[in-house]
């Protein structure tokens, strides 16, 4: 290590953060958002040290800073707004600042009686630095006012020098235009700005082949089409289809994924492709690609967005198989492999060889298939287990979506381990399926939403909250218990701003499992279910309710102004949602215990809000409508499971 | 991104640890130590993964590796012991594993009654690839075995080839030798491996200037070299001298630090620097160099090392200041600015400008002091308040220093905010002073011991246990109970393999504070004692006896194998030093009320020691020579504050 040929800063950042493993990833915001900066910033002696972030738009030629304040031990903190998609970057720089250490050492002596002619004269050349930094016709007033300090110290007037030097005006100006001598700068980040539908969607499932409303008929895009009007009426932003594409015919699956299919039997939506087209063609009997485009644009204007399926796998009787075997591993006695978790076997699907000496040709044509969708006017990709396919693929494959068209999203569907689904999300998915399904009780709950949004975790990985899913019939439900179907709901689309449910099944409680599993029995995944879609039940007016809330209190359309409040009973969860900047305080309690009345004291968060300790508080209950005030710091809540929560809207009494 | 050019590896290795800083920093080991490292290793799909540690000495040619294991949720450990001293460096491969994946997939066909003739096809190409890897000459067994299984497949011996493909024998054949096809790496990181002593010491401070056995009299190397057998005697092998320098004689501090000195006052040794030279010249009354580097072979003799204080700032009468002013700060009235921490003024001392237009001029010239006096045989650094000092002119005299003598050791003498002290051992600062003097309580000791042994500290940052310093005069000892004494020289010895102590007025139980201050009144910093260092204290016999079982045991030669025990007193502190692999298990008990008898049920960590909970364990009391048997999982202890500790080694009885 030969002396460095510069002057070396002696300023120090020893940690940047958000900064997801050391910066190999980018961190992810939504228009609008804000960006915490923590540094770690110091300097050799007891000098005064500056620091400020820089930060910039791709598109920018030069760079924004915003302050770093330094709160204690060398802890310094900022934040910045990003206002456009796309990616932005940012740093932090710091230096020794000699002008405010100047000042900050006159103080002091003069504070302490010191006769500082000679400290006075010390500074004038700093002065004159700062001086040439101000744009004197935009800023005449800090201009003159250091010009004529310049001019006190220069006349030797002590006294008119010894107040200027030491006032609050200079210390201002001199924080506003920094030398920034011999200063430092970290690492660069990156940030990757969604559009806001990243960050705030609900999302409604059901199977297009379901739509008919004759029963018998195998429903099509136009009978989905008639559906719009109520999934926009419920508060719906997203209508999410299993795969539309041609379902394979040989090795098809029966009724509850029985291993032959009977004749007329529908097979899965995810076995894709058969003699009618592969990953680029449409299920014929649901319609055609025309049908398929105007129920997107008709779907646009009900403010909903269709999300495709991507299932990157194939039936046996995929054209694929046959054009390209080489994409597929081929055993030794010449047979294809089929999909297998051994002893399973799942012969009515073939897995990409994505290792295939072809590899490059393959990945182009999915990458090809996507672009296509793409064209045809789809902005959303449900991701079917993404965490069977290579990371690098996944990683190229959003990036050059991406590259012309950062509109899209895309959903990972990974139910697997936690560093797995938390690659998925570095490499560019945008928001990501959860455990939720399996967090029940308080404590569960807590620890997990604390995970999810303080940690790392709240950089790069944005949480979908499914209470169900046509794969996950939860153990939680299979009591068909309303309470608890209400409860699921309201804790998905109030604890995470992105949320969806399966819906159908959802709304009508359908609840029996098939013996054993977290299943639906005579799931529809494997036949055409018909369903009643005029039917209401105390399930709709609930999701109606909630997703009319969601849609106009800013507080619901992010994951995290979160806080848990201290209620003493172990079945009551009470969180908050809102901050002081937006004004809005949001209240809610929910009893998870769906047997059981439930009481006890919650203590609204008082410090988040702004407000002092034992103001009262007029607590407006948007489920019921009832409004009380509350005088205490812990105030008595009683749920019965009918009702088992409140969504209280707080203001001042 | 456009398609990587070659086919990317599905496994991924998202953390490696220990990594400091993201590898910006190495780690320390001392010679013999073991690296522990984790990685979180992971690839898309069911497939078997692999990975390894791949570690080498800086002079070595070729990578060795290491085992990792995996644990759970994708948590792989293993480790490897550093042998040779200077840089090694380290990294992580992962790969997919092929082979094995093969095997644990046709094992559980074959346990599930699955007809397999064409999966043991299938591993015939990876079967044939492995064999290739095998030296048949020196692993004859594994070659044979492989050989013969691969026969039995080419001749469709079903029965043969099915037990020889799903044996025990070809699992550890293929761990033995993987093809490592498609594997990925991780970064590479660093570990700086020290001497032994970086590790483990013991010093012992005193001014040579009150070594003289005549009062009144100046001390000299001389009378040092006649303390050497008490000194070794005692159980100390770093003997540490404050500045050994020319003291300047302009604005010299008096007794008590007064800003003026009297006739006759001998100064503060940190002030360096006069008519007699600088930092490369001797005080003319301790002696000669002839006669330092007598003492230094001398001490060698007594295996002691005698560590040099640097103290890299100037009195005003140093040579530099009139040969290189532009080293200094020079004021806008000509003069030279002197140490200031405003309002407060150091007249007696001048910092170096390390920010000087010379700074390539000083700070070569510093780094040829410490050169030169390594030249002379000093082996340790004990370096005066090196956070005053750019952290990046640490960062490059150290290198340089190590880059020819890998044996010099430094201590960093930094007692300021702790990231500060963390970012100069992260430069390359072998030991640093710490908290410990101002960590007193159960849990103080419990939550700061834990920091420094189990967080990525360990890795970096040495400890150095100091009750006390001629800088320091803890609140703590300034009661000047002789139970307080006793119990943090033996925390300090116990819980720190690396500790010292201001000798002589720590074993003469001297205590009296500057008033208000943690500062000894008349310290010694500023006159010239005189002890009768014939006299022994209880403090001598402790320590003499602490030394001697330090020097014995194994348990105590490290900071890092600490293990804090449950006992049901908040002032008894209870620790366990040791682990299987040594077969060593040392049990301390503190009693840290020094007023007040304690007694408690400790539970010894049974799981440490890789014995049965409830063993009757024999306990030998180190201190007292008393001996118990203990026969429950929670044992009665009472301390009272005459013997305010046991230190029990611990057998099964």
């Amino acid at each position: 290590m030969s002396l460095p040929a510069k002057r070396p800063s002696r300023a120090v950042i020893s940690i940047v953060k958000p900064s997801i493993d050391c910066g190999q990833y980018f961190i992810k915001r939504v228009i609008g958002e804000k960006v915490d900066v923590y540094a770690a910033v110091f300097a050799d002696g007891h000098d005064v040290v500056a620091a400020e972030i820089l930060y910039k738009h791709e598109s920018d030629t030069q760079w924004s800073n915003a302050r770093l304040n330094l709160s204690v031990n060398d802890d310094w903190y900022g934040s910045f707004v990003v206002e456009k998609q796309r990616f932005y970057h940012y740093k932090v720089r710091a230096w020794v600042d000699y002008a405010l250490n100047w000042q900050s050492g006159l103080i002091k002596k003069a504070l302490d009686g010191q006769y500082v002619q000679v400290e006075l004269n010390d500074g004038l050349p700093l002065l004159e630095e700062t001086l040439k930094l101000i744009p004197k016709s935009i800023d005449s007033a800090s201009y003159d006012f250091l010009k004529s300090t310049v001019e006190y110290i220069k006349a030797s007037d002590y006294l008119k020098s010894l107040e200027a030097c030491t006032s609050k005006e200079l210390k201002t100006i001199l924080e506003k235009y920094p030398t920034r001598k011999n200063s430092v700068e970290s690492p660069e980040y990156k940030i990757w700005v969604d559009r806001p539908k990243a960050g705030f969607s609900a999302w409604y499932e059901f199977f297009p082949r379901s739509a008919s409303p004759e029963k018998g008929r195998h429903g099509t895009f136009k009978d989905c089409e008639a559906l719009l009007p109520r999934i926009a009426d419920l508060g719906f932003d997203v209508l999410y289809f299993p795969p539309i594409h041609p379902i394979g015919e040989i090795n098809r699956k029966g009724k509850n994924n029985s291993v032959t299919s009977k004749p007329g039997e529908p097979g899965s939506p995810w076995a894709i492709g058969s003699r009618f087209g592969g990953h680029d063609a449409i299920h014929p009997e649901l319609g055609t690609l025309e049908d398929y485009k105007n129920l997107l644009a008709k779907a646009k204007e009900y403010g909903i967005e269709i999300a495709m399926d991507l299932a990157f796998q194939c039936a046996p009787d995929h054209p694929y198989v046959k054009e390209h075997p080489e994409w597929f591993v081929i055993k030794s006695d010449g047979s294809i492999q089929y999909a297998e978790n051994p002893p399973k076997k799942y012969q009515d699907i073939y897995p990409f060889n994505f290792e295939c000496d072809d590899w490059q040709g393959l990945w182009n044509e999915l990458l090809r298939v996507v672009k296509y969708w793409v064209e045809q006017g789809v902005t959303i990709f449900r991701v079917d287990n993404p965490h069977t396919k290579p990371f690098k693929f996944w990683q190229w494959l959003i990036s050059e979506i991406h590259k012309t068209h950062s509109d899209i999203i895309f959903l990972s569907e990974a139910f697997t381990r936690p560093k797995i689904m938390h690659e998925l999300a570095k490499l560019g998915f945008t928001q990501s399926y959860t455990y939720f399904c399996w967090r029940n009780t308080k404590a569960e709950l807590t620890e997990y939403l604390t995970e999810l949004t303080t940690t790392d975790q709240r950089e790069f990985f944005r949480p979908n909250f499914w209470p169900n899913t046509p794969d996950i019939n939860p153990w939680s439900l299979q009591g068909g218990n309303e309470s608890l179907f209400m409860i699921r709901l309201f804790l998905a689309a109030t604890l995470s701003s992105n949320y969806g449910i399966y819906g159908p099944v959802y709304e009508y409680g359908i609840h029996e499992p098939y013996p054993g599993k977290e299943e639906y029995l005579n799931s529809e995944k494997y036949e055409i279910y018909h369903w009643d879609w005029t039917r209401e039940t105390r399930l709709t007016v609930l999701i109606r309710l909630i997703n009319q809330i969601r849609k106009t209190y800013k507080s619901f359309q992010t994951t995290y102004n979160l806080t848990f409040c201290p209620v003493n009973d172990d079945h009551l969860l009470a969180y908050y949602k809102g901050d002081i900047e937006t004004g809005e305080h949001f209240l809610m309690v929910v009893n998870l215990d769906h047997l059981n009345s439930r009481q006890g004291m919650v203590r609204p968060p008082f410090e988040k809000m702004g407000i002092p300790v034992g103001t009262h508080l007029l607590m407006q209950d948007y489920i019921t409508g009832n409004t009380w005030t509350w005088y205490s710091e812990y105030n008595y809540v009683a749920l019965h499971p009918n009702v088992p929560f409140h969504l209280f809207k707080i203001s001042k009494a």
